[in-house]
């Protein structure tokens, strides 16, 4: 099942988007992609209730804008250097635990929405990355177990201001927390829809031309692993987000570098996770 | 006006703790403490809505367990080294502008809950520091208008994990938001219940003795500061939470070192704040 979500910002409603890409209303279910709704096994029981109502559901318009399609969540936590060539392009060493780190839930926005640039940015730089959706609290858990607790997966771009982020003293949060700085989606694809998350071909295009180019084959540390050890140091809520790190080719690690400016266009995609697109903009007061 | 919330963990409700000290339930106002009550002008909504109706308030038992008066907010952000003596005492030097870091929400607790020290810990430590709650989204706010965002403040106990935080890779993420690392309250204090936040006598004792007394006075970057600071790097949501750094007195600045075991009682206050109490307990299965 693909969620997503859809309307105004900070009106969103849900939706699901089916096999024949008709996408549908999904709002008299009564419950929105929340917390709650992944605690109180929502998926389940909206598959359930969409057999029986799905032909009522009301046709979603195709120029619709799109929402994040989760709700808010109580932390996004990332996974930092997760790609081998990526940690040698940031010249950082491949780490031998997971590094973390955590993205301010506010920067998230709808997956084509636009990217503003922060006040004062020179470094703006893009992310590609296969974000993890929780389904329930996860506190200790084996990685044997892990998969258990996740609901499902998200296309998200983890932009990065490089100067707020390595620069500015201290700790990357700085850099990765802006307004527009979390496209989310255009859809949830649940766990069932993508039977090995370690096999996904993954790509960012800046102004068409190829980027990131890599699959989650690569990864360092794997899924059931990082939401392991991320247990080991604090409870993932149903609904929080671990986003796995993103492969080599983001625009610190070009010679010379190159960061975005007002007008360029980034795209993106996922294997099963559909693709988003984000026109930079100036931030205007 | 003092905010606070009463009943079982994940069930409270809000009240109000009176002048003389008497506690009352003000659910029949029918908003809890959350995101939306701070954006919608909640407290003076309150206020007046006391004004009519505090009569009829039921009165709140004195041993009912006091939850964080806040409801989980989007984030908690830290500032970190932001007494220069704490900062000498963590072998590094005073910040040329302020250090931040998040705090996982879903590490909110009551002010008088357990502390529970993780598996594999061997350097749980304390931090008392003031909260400053947040009243309104803040984007780019100059020092000068910082104040308007400030919805009141909290105390805060800062717990950190040394080994976590300092010695697993990256970021101090790690060692900062296990379950039960922030113990918040007793009481959101309104803004005008503290007229000068920069002269706050504060102070930690570990088993009856005093750890760590200090002031405000002491801060590197005052509450104007920091919250302009760190809206130059994403928004901040009402009902958010900045965490304003601890001074001298830390375990890990004591020779020899000093961490929480079992059965190790914390108390803390701030002045106009009141004191929180924490026993810390072994993590059991």
């Amino acid at each position: 099942m693909k969620l997503i979500r859809f309307g105004a910002p900070g009106k969103e409603k849900p939706g699901i988007e089916l096999d024949n890409g008709k996408r549908i209303d999904v709002s008299a279910f009564g419950v929105d992609y929340t917390e709650s709704f992944f605690e109180d096994n929502g998926i389940v029981k909206l598959e359930e209730w969409l057999a029986e109502n799905k032909e009522s559901c009301p046709e979603i318009n195709k120029d619709e804008r799109l929402g994040s399609p989760v709700v808010r969540p109580s932390k996004i936590v990332c996974i930092g250097l997760n790609y081998a060539k990526h940690a040698e392009e940031s010249g950082m060493e491949v780490p031998s635990e997971p590094v973390l780190f955590f993205k301010a839930s506010s920067a998230i926005v709808g997956p084509n929405d636009d990217l503003i640039i922060p006040k004062n940015s020179q470094k703006t730089d893009w992310e590609v990355e296969l974000g993890v959706v929780i389904g329930k609290k996860a506190s200790y858990v084996s990685e044997k177990e892990a998969m258990d607790y996740v609901a499902g997966y998200v296309l998200h771009n983890d932009y990065s201001e490089r100067e707020f982020q390595l620069e500015r003293l201290g700790q990357w949060v700085k850099g990765k927390s802006c307004d527009t700085f979390a496209p989310l989606g255009p859809f949830l694809a649940t766990k069932d829809e993508i039977p090995n998350p370690h096999n996904l071909d993954l790509w960012l295009k800046l102004n068409d031309e190829i980027k990131q180019q890599s699959n989650t084959s690569d990864f360092v540390f794997n899924v059931p692993q990082v939401i392991s050890y991320v247990s080991q140091f604090m409870s993932l809520l149903p609904g929080d987000i671990i986003s796995t790190g993103t492969p080599f080719g983001v625009g610190m690690g070009l010679n010379p570098q190159r960061y975005l400016k007002p007008g360029d266009v980034v795209e993106l995609g996922i294997e099963g996770l559909g693709t988003s697109k984000q026109v930079a903009k100036a931030y205007k007061e």
